[in-house]
């Protein structure tokens, strides 16, 4: 039979999610946890494949098995033989037209910036903290930019595998409370650090090196070697993936906010 | 010269606040970085020593020094010479009547319960977690005996070394969001442990395991024998120290919540 997992991590103590000889990742912790659960090897597959240090509280993931266990033995399983890190949130049995990477519809990432003239001590790897004052309005007018369906070639990593830049960017919200600036980014899908590329351009808007039209400029170059830097990875959540409603997945819980 | 610090930290990295011979403690960290800053040696006084395992982000503290620094750079010679789990948020020179200790006026705790019944992943080390569902009313019921001026003798750490186990609680409050209870305990000081013992009688009462008027009883035995549990560190957060007004301390930041 075939289980999703609803999964949360602190992607600060692994080497990203996709599972890699010699280190230690999301992936490989589960894996080995849920073969302990179901006493024989399990293998998964993840609706997004999250870098070293980038943090999920909404990633799925889903496997198959022989191994006849409740959904509540699966949770509790898991979390007993992972690393504190890592908590499975839900597991629920789904048909095998269920597919955590290609049924998935959307997904939603936050990245969290802490705009403050001093650095973290508390929120350190949890937050991407930007010493310098923000313009959120320069960086709203900049995001409206990237919403619609593009060729994201200037903000996919070089070493990015998708066989097409195009995505379409259904969203981008900007929030600020306090001295946190919430980045919220709703696409059907994502090119490697597509979200961290954003960041760091808006990043650079919003502390005024370049004007609001410079989103544009890049994504129009089509060319990431002329594209922004890459904002680090510590403010980065993967928050939400949207499943077609017949799934009927359990709710994934709210994006992270301090 | 005094100055006064405000400083923000995550007490999972560290044996509490108070120096101690071969172990890393807040205290010693930062009177390290001071006193390469500051380049002669500073030793700090604290408003609240916090035990190991709880955070800070409204922590205060002083030092005297014949060293003339901005207080620009008292702040970052601090950060750039403190472990990252450690940030001074500003400094503020002050006269010598300011006392980090004795001219305090209040002080006001948070602790932070996640109840649900996986445990934290993210979050691990920053909340407390309770798998039972708490009842929030009976545990308002129990905080309301506990408010006013009394002998917390039940609710302070054997090792206590306060002279008198009477503390005024001005004010306890519970507020739920999603999974998460904010407990903010607000009073003219704490007993060792106080707010650890407090959080573990209201827990145990939000279990049921205890009626609302058991955190009564427990206060009139003036005995710690025949107290609750001690709640784990993990969700105690100092957030706030009171001064007289003519300090003009900056304003601290807010409490945290997930």
């Amino acid at each position: 039979m075939r289980i999703a997992l609803g999964i949360e991590y602190d992607g600060r103590d692994f080497s990203g999610w996709q599972r890699q000889a010699g280190t230690r990742t999301v992936q490989a912790c589960l894996e080995q946890a849920l073969s302990k659960v179901a006493a024989v090897p399990v293998s998964l597959v993840c609706a997004g494949r999250t870098d070293a240090g980038v943090h999920a509280v909404g990633q799925i993931a889903h496997f198959d098995t022989p191994s006849l266990r409740s959904e509540r033995s699966w949770v509790l399983g898991a979390n007993a033989n992972l690393p504190e890190a890592i908590s499975v949130q839900w597991a629920i049995e789904v048909d095998e037209s269920f597919h955590a990477r290609f049924s998935a519809i959307s997904r939603r990432y936050r990245y969290v910036i802490l705009s403050r003239w001093v650095r973290p001590g508390l929120l350190r790897g949890k937050v991407t903290w930007v010493h310098a004052e923000l313009d959120i309005d320069a960086m709203r007018e900049a995001a409206a930019h990237l919403v619609g369906r593009h060729d994201f070639s200037s903000y996919r990593a070089l070493a990015c595998q998708a066989k097409s830049p195009v995505r379409t960017v259904h969203r981008i919200e900007l929030t600020r409370e306090d001295d946190f600036i919430y980045l919220d980014i709703h696409a059907n899908a994502f090119l490697h650090h597509m979200v961290r590329n954003i960041a760091g351009v808006l990043i650079g808007i919003g502390k005024r090196e370049h004007g609001p039209d410079w989103s544009r400029e890049i994504l129009e170059y089509r060319d990431r070697t002329r594209g922004g830097v890459t904002a680090p990875a510590d403010g980065l959540y993967f928050v939400h993936v949207e499943y077609p409603p017949e799934h009927s997945l359990p709710q994934t819980q709210r994006a992270p906010r301090f």
